[in-house]
């Protein structure tokens, strides 16, 4: 039986849940974590606002308040996802499994949508999820197309590749459209080359899938845009969540998306 | 025949236009603009963020720069509206047509999504808009719904109205579900007390308009909580555009409706 969103959380802050969160709660939205000092917190979120695509913005905290208000009443950004990674001028200094003793008072929270949610409603209308059907992670690419900049953030497009037939393409394209707080509808289809992508088999993150005699490579915007800005930007501090171990809201999928 | 918008804001920039802007160059979104100094536009960021139905962002900025290079590539915020209000420490100080010689090195421009492109879109589906029929502005109220405050930032939502038949409410859900870059689905309909409206006849802003029998008040976020917010958070200087005078953007409505 499913745990709820509060259980999960409860068990990442008592140090007894330390799994990938995908399939974990279904129902409820995922999402990405992005902790950033107050001076940074301004050009983070006008990049964000620029480039709703690859960065949904679900919730952003009170400066020194770890708690989302608005998706998790009563959660802790510091103990209540299952892994965190604390990014130091740009670079992976450490991973850890919770950040109360590095949380500071000029610390914002950063809550972006992920693509949990639109694959759930495309499986939930029968529509296949290549990498989820071959167990792997999903493949990201960094495109040519360049975000919006924002002070020091900027970053390539990057997206997600799922493969499908030109009918599930339409379809998947109604489906995501009411999901623009889960990187909404696909931002291409078919050609990979025209959005710089030389080699679908290469992906630059996840593991490169199947794609089937008369199927269609569809790409998404993908929250690792996020994590590219960041490592450009090289803030003095930076925290997210590790990939896969995401912070589990309270909001139901069908509920915010829009 | 309709002016493009780039001839609208060169009007505005030569000051030969000086005309509310509803019903000009029907096609493309137009926006409620505000300009505060970086010091408060971190907050006033976050209170857009946090309160996308009343506040759906457009554009924002760079600091110190007043092209709103996404939405208007090439136009000028201190000139290319028709009209502008200049308020300092809360209270309405001036009303300007140019606001070239008080702009800052540290303003800020936000740019917000107006119910014109909705309206459009509902009277193209033959559904009436009671307040255009009848030649009024539309009627505004307070509701007793609180925003999600951001630093000194808070209001209470603020809603309009629009008397519509039952058939053409569910019609006007499915399709302002499409505009939530303005205002999207309605937040409230039937019962204005539950809301915390006493009189429908008595509107906090704008003009009442006729419900007539058997027809169902329809409530819709709108931009003016934003105004509220500014008044209340007190800002050393903020502008904005002048109720009616609003910025023409190069976005047609339905592009930018996710």
């Amino acid at each position: 039986m499913d745990l709820s969103p509060a259980e999960v959380r409860l068990q990442c802050r008592q140090g007894t849940f330390n799994f990938p969160t995908p399939g974990i709660v279904s129902g409820f939205l995922q999402a990405n974590l992005v902790i950033l000092p107050k001076k940074m917190a301004f050009d983070f979120l006008v990049f964000c606002t620029l480039n709703p695509k690859p960065c949904p913005l679900l919730d952003v905290t009170k400066v020194g308040n770890p708690e989302p208000e608005i998706v998790a009443t009563g959660a802790d950004l510091r103990t209540d996802l299952p892994r965190y990674h604390i990014f130091r001028n740009g670079e992976l200094h450490e991973v850890v499994t919770e950040i109360t003793d590095i949380w500071r008072d000029d610390f914002v929270g950063f809550l972006i949508g992920c693509s949990f949610s639109f694959e759930a409603a495309l499986m939930n209308a029968g529509i296949p999820i290549r990498h989820i059907e071959e167990g792997k992670n999903v493949p990201m690419y960094k495109t040519n197309i360049p975000c919006n900049t924002a002070g020091k953030f900027s970053a390539p497009l990057v997206v997600s590749m799922r493969p499908l037939s030109p009918s599930d393409v339409i379809r998947a394209v109604e489906i995501t459209s009411h999901f623009s707080k889960a990187h909404g509808t696909p931002i291409h289809f078919g050609n990979a080359a025209e959005i710089g992508i030389a080699n679908l088999d290469a992906p630059d993150f996840g593991e490169a899938v199947t794609v089937a005699e008369g199927e269609i490579p569809v790409f998404w915007a993908c929250g690792v845009t996020t994590q590219i800005a960041i490592l450009q930007a090289k803030p003095e501090i930076a925290i997210t969540h590790a990939p896969g171990y995401m912070f589990v809201t309270d909001v139901k999928d069908e509920y915010f998306c829009r």
